[in-house]
């Protein structure tokens, strides 16, 4: 199915000449002057759509596709039935990104501010900003240039944002350092203070003030709900590409490295350190003031009580390696499996 | 103890004939012109409070009750006190939920437009919508009769409301399609961006153009601050009566049938798929591309990696059969309970 | 590093003398009219600035610290390096987060109402409040005197705050009564509808009216995007002091003692029931119905399907005594790395 025009208008028709070059691609076996309107998958894209095919094992597909054209890796090219083109590349996935993001272009940002924008004085807002309606930006704050403010986003007051920032609805960010081409979606929370308190000695419990910051690099991306506490004392720093998906939590004075994935609703707790590249799936837990290796690897709903060394595959919880994970249980399998199983 | 007249209002009284015929059961052993105000719990309902029996393990509070009647089945009307009517149903909680319903009727709409809130120019609201303080609807949306849209909540451009949906207060949706009697819950957030992104040759992070929608059937009920990603390609979908709670992540391209029951704070990533009448217990996960057949039921904390057949149940993470992972951990305890239990 | 001044500006110096008083410690070795002005941690305060020791693994740091003054135990008090004052208490930890939060006060609150917000003209808002840009507050709420009620926060009819609460930007809260001191982190939603429904002969889902409140006790604190849902019928209630970390899920009916913690990405099903002094770590889960003895404490991703025991540790999912499961997984752990291994 092609993309809903109510969403995703299409821009401009591209020739498949274009194409190839916006995918650093190769044409093969078509027109160069053929036009394509937009994209859809390999069943069903029309004539004038372009798909893609970056698994084998939906290769069968392209014997029966329609589309106008296909980008794909040189092995399937000559499976491209009469009257699609192939566009042959070596990151097929990539190049079709690339492909669809000119066909369909985003929404071009409309600067200005909404009149019901609520902007301290003292704040700046540089030019080719969109802040829209009901947005609130508090004392000294600094948005750079080209940011996308969403409707109803809270930014506190010193918040800097670098250029080219969007901001979703119903976020709020406070106490933070923005890089360039960060993204926030909506309602996440950055910014707000961490979990930390003391015990008195009649069991009441006295919050520890909060007196650091959030630093996101550039082109960090943040999911919706997400939530990243700021510094108790010290910053809590999300490296430069780092994307969080949704429902992540982010304790206190974590750290990561460059370039890390953080996929949905998993939890690190205050003071954990990631390196570079660390890959965290999906409902895996971190303990606090632990260290992970760059480029380590934690499986979903992993529970990581240790430090992982860089490069390491860890799954389970509490987490072990993964190959020793993997023959416990399918030992445990194999015991439970025995009726007349016996301890010894 | 009675509901808090400040939050839940009640309604005119209703006669004993009256709620008998709500809900649907016969009336035993009381004068049926007698009028019930409220409802209340077996141990401190009063003489003009309904109260219901559905769990045999509380019958013995039928001795004891002052409640003026009690819906429960006929094996238990026998036990019901002189001075209390009895209402007989096969169903005593749905029907008791009638009968509250209509003894403490929900607020009504107070269909109107906020003079705050922001309706671009080309956004229609249908005949009796109540739009409240500082809601912002978007350009061509359409919002259909009787919807109630809470303070706060934003509606993105384009985006399509059937008839009688709530929308709760800093609710966000884009890139949707609503059914009739849809209702969000606060916070929820639907049809932002997806997880997707490829890796340039450079290592770089470059998001996938999401070109898909979310389909919410008639009667979807989303929980507070869960989150439905919009598809990337196609659409994600949850089907008609699909219900969620609190806290839940839909990754992009997730396809749900109907009547599917997801509890708090699961996961369910990008391309996986459900049948009718699913059921997912709390914070359990699944994979993405995987397949769970109509009526299969996981567990809580569930981790599923593969297909499950319909009306199969699993638990566990890695997700097993239940039988199977109960066996498993019965062997395992048995074993770490024998101080001198060997491998061999 | 000490703390942004854009953040968190300094209050004014305040001398060692001061400072011990605040701290309810002993000061050592230095003039006790010299002025410290913030806080930072040991390896890089400045002679002007407070750190503190509470962990003896960092003993080691006090030989190079420049800082002006160590709050620590008596023991360590002679390793602090000529001067730095020491000042000398049995709880470090409390003490510095007194000192610290009077060296870097939070920002006074600006009482007021914004000309934006909306305030039905049957609320009641006391003496000495902020009220935010865009905040709503509803009919017959009560506010009570130096509430600081965040933009865009939402406020429901009839809804009741004690003296001295704070409410986060986007936070909303119906059918509520709220104690004295409590904070609500940005976005947490408080008393909207629990996850309740009864099944009807067809097959579709009625919703259970949720005719309860939420009752929190003096100083509750709420963490960011997390969820407490109102009672069915009766409350859902937060003992005094219970502090949730943020995108926790409290279902209706749930009710806490005195002084809970409740880590990040907790879930508590309905009507579970907590004494005081609870401990759940993070992404721990609790199953409906059950009860929790006084100062239990369930570790990090545990599954409590059972009554826990006052005192006891659980860890696990399923949740056993901590001790037998750590011996279940050692067993596991030396049954799978003998290769050798067989079942009997």
């Amino acid at each position: 199915m092609a993309a809903d025009p109510r969403f995703h208008p299409a821009g401009p028709p591209l020739t498949l000449q274009d194409l190839a070059a916006i995918a650093g691609g190769e044409l093969q076996g078509d027109d160069p002057s053929r036009r394509m309107a937009g994209v859809g998958p390999l069943q069903s894209a029309g004539p004038d759509e372009v798909s893609f095919l970056d698994n084998r094992k939906y290769a069968a597909l392209l014997d029966s596709t329609r589309a106008g054209a296909v980008v794909l890796a040189a092995e399937f090219a000559p499976r491209v039935p009469v009257g699609t083109a192939a566009i042959v590349t070596a990151q097929p996935y990539l190049a079709f990104g690339r492909i669809a993001a000119r066909l369909h272009p985003p929404p071009a940002s409309k600067p200005g501010i909404h009149a019901s924008a609520v902007i301290d004085p003292t704040a700046t807002v540089a030019p080719g900003c969109e802040i829209g309606a009901y947005a609130v930006i508090g004392a000294h704050a600094e948005i750079g240039a080209g940011c996308v403010v969403a409707p109803h986003a809270c930014i506190g007051p010193g918040v800097v944002l670098g250029e080219g920032c969007r901001i979703g609805p119903h976020a709020s960010i406070t106490h933070c350092l923005v890089g360039r081409g960060v993204v926030l979606h909506p309602g996440a929370r950055i910014g707000q203070e961490g979990f930390g308190f003391a015990v008195t000695p009649e069991g009441r419990f006295e919050t520890m003030p909060q007196l650091g910051r959030v630093i996101l690099g550039d082109f960090v991306e943040i999911g919706a709900n997400s939530c990243v506490d700021r510094g108790s004392q010290g910053d809590t720093v999300l490296g430069a590409g780092t994307r969080l998906d949704n429902l992540v939590q982010i304790g206190h004075n974590v750290r990561t490295g460059r370039g890390c994935v953080i996929v949905a609703q998993v939890g690190i707790a205050g003071s954990a350190t990631l390196g570079d590249g660390v890959q965290v799936a999906a409902q895996a837990g971190m303990v606090g003031h632990i260290t992970v290796g760059d480029r380590a690897r934690i499986g979903a709903q992993a529970g990581v009580m240790n430090d992982v060394p860089a490069g390491q595959d860890v799954v389970g919880s509490p987490a072990w390696p993964a190959r020793e994970t993997l023959r416990a249980f399918a030992t445990l399998r194999r015991l439970a499996a025995k009726p007349g199983a016996k301890a010894g």
